[in-house]
Order: C-alpha cells, then structure tokens, then sequence
C-alpha cells in the first residue's frame, strides 16, 4: 500500500537540481503558487539562479554542497534526467526526491526505456543491444538498414548516434559514438513526430494535455503546433500512452513521450521513441494555450497539491530560438499574438536553445 | 523634440522600488523577457525578495543604499505611488526613474490629481479643497452632502477617508482623518466602477486591455469582471479616457484609471475617481486571460521594447484572497478552469491582500 507524503506548506521551498531554462520555468511556476525554491547548478552561469533568492553552485558529486542544500529545501526535484545517480542516492536518504529514482533509472537508459516499454505494451523501434563493433554487425544482421546507432546513455537532442543508412556506414562506426554501451535500433518510417505531456501527482490523478506535433531541424526541436493534425482515435491513443506509462512507474510530476506516428496502414501506428521524466520542450505550448502550463503542473505533483486543467484555449505554434533567432528579438516582441520568452542565457551559441515563441490563435474545433 | 532614451539590452537589471506582490509579479514578467531585477524595500518580509536574485532590504531614506542600488540597475521602476519624493529624486539624479515623476506627483495628491483630470477634460466629482475644520464647512456648503473627506495624500483601499452622510458626520470630521490636507469630493451615484489598464511606451505607443468591472467589499478590491457589462460606446470612451492620460503626462509604463459609470441619463456617463501610475489589481486578470499581462507590457515600456498586443482569448472573473480567503488553497487548486495565484506573504492577515484566483471561460462576443 502506497504512503501518501505529507504536502507541502505555502513558503516551504522546493530544491530544483539543474539551472537551465527548465529549472527556470519550473521556478518561476513554483513562486506563482507561493512556494520558493533553491536551484542547486554546478554552471556559475545558470539562467535559473536569476529568478530565484537561492542558488548554490557546486558539482553534483559534492557532499558537502548537498548536505546543506537538502537542509534548506523541503523536497528536491530536478530539470533534467542525466543526473548522476549517487547524487539522487545522497539526495534520497535525506528527502524525497521527485519523480523518484525509477523513472530516472528508466529513461537514462535507452535500453531499460525501450525495455520498459514493451513491458507495459508500448511499441518500439525493434532494437539489439551494442558492446561492440563486433555485436554492432550482428545487430545489422538482425535489425536491417537503415538503422540507429545510439549510446544508451547520455544522448540528447541527436547527440550520442550516428545514422547508418548502408553497410559501408557500419565500419567504425561503434568507435564514432566513443566505443560506449549502446543499442542499434531500426529506423522508423514516421509520417509525423508527436508527444504526449502528462502530469500525474501522488494520489494518482493524472492528466494529460492536447497532443502536440513536434517538427525536428538538425536534430533539435523547431516548432511544435497543437492541436496536432491527427485524428481523434490517435489522440486518445497518444495520450493513453502517457497515462500508462505515468501509471506504471507510480510516477510524481510531468513526464512527456515522444512518439513517431506510422502511416495508417501499420498495425501500430504509434511508436514510442523516448520518454523524459520532466517538463520538455515539446510541452512549452501551454504556458499561452492553457490556464495552467506544464510547469505549475510539475511543481503541483510535486507539491502533492491537486493537478489543474488541461484544457486549452486557443491553437498555438510553438519556434523554439536556436542560437542567433534570440537576435530577432525587437521584432518578435512586435509581432502580433505572439508572446516571446527568453531564458535569460548571457552567451548566445549555435545550436543552443536561448528562448521560444508562442504564437497563438483562436480554436477552430471545440 | 523628446529624446527616445536607450533601450534596455538582454540581461539587464530593471530596479523594483517597493517588494510587495506587484514588485513580486512585475519581477517574474521581467524574468520571462529575460531581464535581471533587483527589488528594493524596507520590509525585510518582501515577498519579492524570494523570485530574484538581488534585494536590498534599506529604508527609502538610506542613501548609501540608494546609491548602491543605483550603481547595481539599468534603470529603475515602482510598484507603488507613495514612494518619497526625495527618493525619487536622489534615483533620478544618477539613472532613469519610469513611470516619471510627473506622474507621481499627480497621482500621490488627489488635489493635483482632479485638478489634472479636468485639465484634459476628463470629469471627476465636484471637490474642495480642506485645509481645516472650517474649510470643511465651506466645502460642505459648496458641495453638498452626502460627500467623502479624503486626505490628499497616502490613501488607498479606503484608508485617509470618511464618509458624510448627513451634516451631523461633519463635526470633528477634519479630526478623524488626521487633520491633514484633505479634499471633499462630492458622492457619486455611480451604477458601476470600471477601470482602464493602458499601457505606453517612449516611443508613444499606447495599448489598452478590455474595460474591467470592479466590485469593491469593505473598501477592497472583491472581483474584476472582463467583459464589463457595458456598451461599446462607453467601452471605448473608457479606453479613450486612458489613452489620454497616458499622452498628458508623456507616460512610459502601466497606468490604471478607475472609473465611474453613472445611469445612461447622465450627461457625463463616465467620471474618473483615479489614477494609478503602476500595474494595478483591476488588471491582474491580463495573467490568464490574455497572452501579454499588464505585468510584462510594464517591463516592456520601461525597457523600451514594443508593447504586446492587449488581446482577450477568454471572459474572465478576478476574485482577490483577502486574509483567510487563502486557506481555501486546497479547494481553488482543484477547482475547474481557475487559475490560482499566492503572492507568497509569510503571514495572513485580516484585510491583506493574499493572492487572487482567475476563472476562465471561453469568449461569449467576439
């Protein structure tokens, strides 16, 4: 039998592990509801320590530095899911930590994922575990081209794979990604890329958002548009599959999953790519589209507070501001239903995310 | 000729004078443009203090303090319109101080204020100037009754005012309010109290929001309803009203005028009680409502950047949490399509303004 934890109290602060964009978010969701937060970042340059009174900057492997941050916080949640784990370990025996260790163990792992989903009757990509470029050829063998190459651990926003569309792209190729554990996995005709953002809280309540439809640039998100353009049964598929998966890990927080949508005529024809146990990207949309966005969500859960509606009020697209779009700022802070959020970066990079647009417009269905 | 003064760059410190909950919300408007704050206040209890990372807790009167703070910001702003003049004066001799102080000196005596009103040819209550227990007797003869002594400066939510009903509340009145510089206004028969939120910016761009009905509870701001039940003709007569203040005083910022709506008959249908020269309550409803708050259209104009466009997705009504109206926390998180909001004040107080909570619906005209 599950032990429902005590809420929190207005006041009480919540420790938020990572100081980019999304730890950014998820604090300045946490002071609208009253509550404060402490973002602990080893970066002395973390966007998130502006918009909150404490910060501490120190590596996530120093004891010390978490000691007194589990001190100051009254539970510790996080921005990311590439946490060390012995730091999750140090955090845990001091305080609740959410979403717990499960999660985090599942989708730090491509493997254990991919696994963990099929336990629960999600499909995937077929894949063959990789320690080799001896195995690599046999994953060929049993997998086919195209496929991915993927470290299972480690890898995000296309980083940490390599495409392999012939067999002369094979060669090397496991020494290319740093000769690391990874898998091979099959490549997957999608006609569309979707996700599901969930939110789930410890009684159990969950709620999912309208599906959103992802376009991907170099790898990294561009755009994201909701409602999505697919019909109603694959909706409701979509986001029966954030709801199993939220059920199945006994999750607290929002999670979001990443689906490729196969044309109609597959059998399945939704395919679960990879999971995030956090706020993503993709779920940005519904800081203008809805009452309350992903980020309250999150903090709600992680509260233990009650989860707010989903419901959403206008049609948005979503441009994430990769690298020198930020620049364009005069002009898209002018530009007509359109709201403009900068993370507050002080160095722009190519192929960083510096900020994002919400452009949105009234509803054309419901 | 006006000079357009320098616009602010990325990642600049706006200066928050005043750390109560608008300080607290126009800081996180400010953090989602990706813009620092520094909040300065005397209380060391500002529940702005805790959704930035720089706070100087000194007295208006502190120079050295002053001076830092000064050093330490790109420019400043207010939240609150009884500031210390000298305050702003000793700020305004080393930086731009926005809104400026034309505007608070105007809106800090309510004497400059009618007089500045009728100056743009906007209609206030009749009033009289009182200087003394006999000045009251003469404003009462010039007046009539019923009719409201108000001191001239540092009222608000109904403190430095008494109501005269008949001519017995006279006597020892000019007492009761402190025996400071006052005026007698005559009462109006209004049938609605509304208010226009408009905000400006150097360049002169001026955008209003939707016209907002007030209900007042013991003095206090109850709920802000949007749409007003009005017509569109004193809808746009209202937004006028705000254009034209905002133009008088070469305003840069969020300005507030309440007004009131007197019977059709009337002559002047719409007579302006007062202004405020800061983001105000009757406009927190933007938050949820419409894509751009009165908070960040504020951060924009102070910045110098474009205003955002003022456009209502949803109907929506305002309920401030007055003192113990908070510990409902539980009940207003889990209500449907309410959007809760805790301005994180250690401590509840009978009267003290806690949070408020938008209720949205979707859009009944237009």
């Amino acid at each position: 039998m599950k032990v429902i934890k005590k809420m929190l109290n207005p006041g009480d602060t919540i420790g938020i592990l990572g100081g980019g964009q999304l730890g950014r978010m998820m604090a300045l969701a946490a002071s609208k509801l009253g509550l404060k937060t402490h973002v602990y970042c080893p970066d002395p340059d973390s966007p998130a320590f502006d918009v909150t009174a404490f910060h501490t900057c120190a590596d996530y492997e120093n004891e010390e530095a978490l000691e007194d941050f589990a001190n100051s916080v009254a539970r510790v949640t996080y921005e990311f899911e590439n946490i060390p784990s012995a730091t999750v370990e140090f955090l845990k025996k001091r305080l609740l930590v959410l979403p717990d260790e499960e999660a985090l163990r599942t989708s730090q792992d491509r493997l254990t994922e991919k696994n963990f989903f099929r336990s629960i009757d999600i499909q995937t990509a077929s894949f063959y575990e990789v320690s080799s470029q001896e195995d690599l050829r046999e994953a060929v063998e049993f997998i086919g081209l195209p496929a991915l190459l993927k470290t299972r651990r480690f890898g995000y926003d296309g980083k940490g794979q390599v495409f392999l569309k012939s067999i002369e792209d094979v060669d090397g190729a496991f020494e290319r990604i740093g000769s690391q554990p990874a898998i091979l996995e099959s490549y997957v005709p999608f006609v569309k890329e979707i996700s599901v953002i969930a939110a789930r809280n410890e009684k159990g309540q969950i709620v999912t958002y309208d599906i959103a439809e992802n376009v991907h640039k170099d790898q990294i998100l561009k755009t994201t548009t909701v409602p999505a353009d697919i019909n109603e049964g694959i909706a409701r598929e979509a986001r029966k599959i954030g709801e199993t998966v939220a059920d199945a890990l006994d999750y607290v927080g929002v999670l979001a999953v990443e689906l490729f949508l196969l044309s109609e005529t597959h059998d399945h024809r939704l395919v679960a790519n990879e999971m995030a146990p956090r706020v993503h990207n993709s779920g940005h949309w519904t800081e203008s589209a809805c009452l309350i966005s992903q980020f309250e969500q999150h903090i709600r859960a992680v509260a233990g507070w009650p989860l707010g509606n989903t419901d959403r009020h206008s049609d948005v697209v979503m441009t994430n501001l990769i690298g020198e779009d930020i620049e364009a700022r005069q002009d898209l802070l002018a530009k007509y239903g359109t709201a403009f959020h900068d993370y507050g970066k002080s160095e722009t990079r190519a192929g960083r995310k510096m900020g994002h647009i919400n452009r949105i417009t009234p509803k054309k269905h419901g």
